[in-house]
């Protein structure tokens, strides 16, 4: 299973927000309604959202060049801004994950690489030497990375299943939030990568699903990318995290992340701080699962990650039905973050982290990302 | 406003399943209609499942009299025995909130002392004797406990209000869960009671109102009557509430209770146990508001105190829709126990109880209840 597919002109994107009762495909033919597409979250996830970014620089790539492939240069400095462009657009889509504008910049950086690549006797600047590269081979460039980009994301979720199963229980319960599996990712997953291995391994795990409001990715998403792959998923609603803790259900926590900052604090879908409190009190580990691309070094602690605020109406309405009454009030953080010290350990594609998270993420940064080799995508 | 009517033949209730799309009342008949309803949620709330529980034990003595003060008696027998499976099936209708079989346990203690005693002459026991009193007495007696039970409730929610407001910030934000007002009582309500009390006396408050999933009585109906009052209501989904304790905003938190053990374990609406984690984690009190009807000293500790498990489909459905693969499982646990230790105090309408629990709560049966004296029901 795959949530996205990408046709050589267009990106096509499940629409998460109609699954589980539907199927349906978006078409996304420019950087802008990729941008659209992840702002109205027809696809979400972290790493997912990185990826579907980085086919829409490469469909701004195409844009710029007038079109798929055709003969003719347009003039350089207008290439470059309209690049640049589409890159503020996406980058600007949704603040807090910072895959998103990682993987924007990945791609950014090849075109900017390409572009300044001087033609043989000019001594002309970057914006100058635009025209020097043809814009069919520019628009191949993006294409390539954003190709790599989801291949890398593929087998960051391999590693991560595979360094992170060992952690889980073998016989017993496992709580996760949100959706972190094939519909998050562009493979297996980060935290349901854990499971999924953790199981194909032999564990015999109960995994205990919460509904994730106001979008309900659990009970939507992660409960029916689970269940096709033969997990055993119990739904609960939010506010059940503690009364399953409570009567011991729970061996495990693992959860997703959308930016880890450089000392390990961790911002996640929202929910997630109350159940690293839950599971500290309850002696019960609490592992945060990602790629990488996730960690953000630039970032010193949680207190500096941008938390999106989105609107008051996903809360007070359900499917467009209203749920509350008219007046209301609602808050809408679709995030909140977790300290590091109520994280037990941050297992990426780079092995396993373990506090202090200062050293352990600083020196993960020299280690070599997972290779793209085997199929690891999820079997249904 | 009040969520339920008495016509001296009938009990109407507010379905509180449409609000607040609609304003629906559903007449019962019977003590069969009337425990159908709470069974299926139509009333719910601690205090008014005990107020329409004492109504159906009138409605029971109304039927088993033959109809609404016929003439002439029915065998005793057959009144004893029809009463007291009216109670019984009254009693089972949920388990979990003491206020139910209270309520219904005091009129039937009326309903038997009034069988019990002896027309002159005789020396019949309680069953034999039952014919010595017209069965449209019994039908008066019933009805007349039942109103007291729900004037009762009335003045007791006033006397927790004005216990608990001096408890409240003078400014800030106040957490509350589920439905606590004047739709779980007969007055102004019990942790709803407090909120209203307090800003009447000048504090200024920001309430936040968890959703409350499954049934989002905090969304549908603590936002609702609330802002009719005029208070301030931010609605927030129950994964939030870890978020808003995280960023200061709230300065105290108060919940109702479905049954009280004689340690202080407190049952109460689901996710009230995440929610006193929480509290203690952010050094925020904890408030427990229930009459003291609610206080269980037969049950030692909350491991005795029986949790209702409801259906599953509530979980996966919303307003008839499914919001979950047809093929999952989910709990549904409709409560959970909030250890003593996590509540800072019980506001009842005998005072103001601390820990340790088992003395403070003991010391009170002693107290007087409340009495009722003046216009104790919200204003609007």
């Amino acid at each position: 299973m795959r949530a996205y597919r990408w046709d050589g002109s267009s990106l096509w994107l499940l629409d998460q927000r109609r699954l589980p009762a539907e199927e349906v495909w978006v078409r996304c033919v420019s950087a802008g309604e990729v941008a659209s597409a992840i702002r109205a979250m027809i696809v979400r996830g972290a790493p997912l959202i990185g990826v579907a970014a980085a086919y829409g620089v490469a469909l701004a790539a195409k844009e710029a060049a007038g079109g798929p492939f055709p003969d003719g240069a347009p003039a350089g400095d207008r290439l470059v801004s309209s690049l640049e462009q589409a890159a503020g657009t996406l980058k600007a889509a949704r603040p807090t994950a910072v895959n998103l504008a990682w993987a924007v910049e990945r791609v950014m950086r090849r075109l900017r690489e390409a572009l300044s690549q001087e033609p043989a006797g000019s001594r002309g600047a970057a914006a100058t030497a635009a025209t020097a590269v043809a814009p069919d081979a520019l628009a191949r460039i993006a294409e390539e990375e954003a190709r790599a980009i989801a291949s890398e994301d593929e087998a960051s979720c391999w590693a991560i299943g595979e360094a992170g199963a060992p952690l889980m229980p073998e016989h017993g319960g496992v709580l996760t939030h949100c959706n972190t599996g094939a519909l998050a990712t562009a493979g297996i997953g980060t935290a349901a990568g854990i499971l999924r291995r953790a199981v194909a391994r032999g564990h015999s795990l109960r995994i205990y699903a919460t509904e994730t409001r106001p979008y309900l990715q659990g009970a939507r998403l992660t409960a029916w990318e689970l269940i096709r792959d033969g997990l055993d998923v119990t739904l609960i609603t939010d506010n059940m995290a503690g009364y399953v803790m409570q009567q011991g259900f729970v061996q495990a926590v693992v959860v997703g992340a959308d930016r880890i900052a450089a000392n390990g604090d961790t911002a996640n879908k929202v929910g997630t701080y109350a159940l690293a409190v839950l599971a500290a009190a309850h002696g019960i580990p609490f592992y945060v699962a990602a790629p990488y691309s996730t960690v953000d070094l630039s970032v010193s602690s949680g207190a500096a990650i941008p938390i999106e605020e989105r609107s008051p109406e996903e809360v007070t309405h359900l499917a467009g039905m209203p749920i509350a009454p008219p007046q209301v009030s609602a808050l809408h953080p679709a995030f909140d973050v977790t300290p590091a010290r109520l994280i037990t350990a941050i297992v990426t594609d780079r092995g396993v982290l373990r506090p202090p998270y200062e050293s352990s993420l600083a020196r993960a940064a020299a280690v070599p990302p997972a290779r793209p080799s085997e199929r690891r995508v999820p079997s249904s």
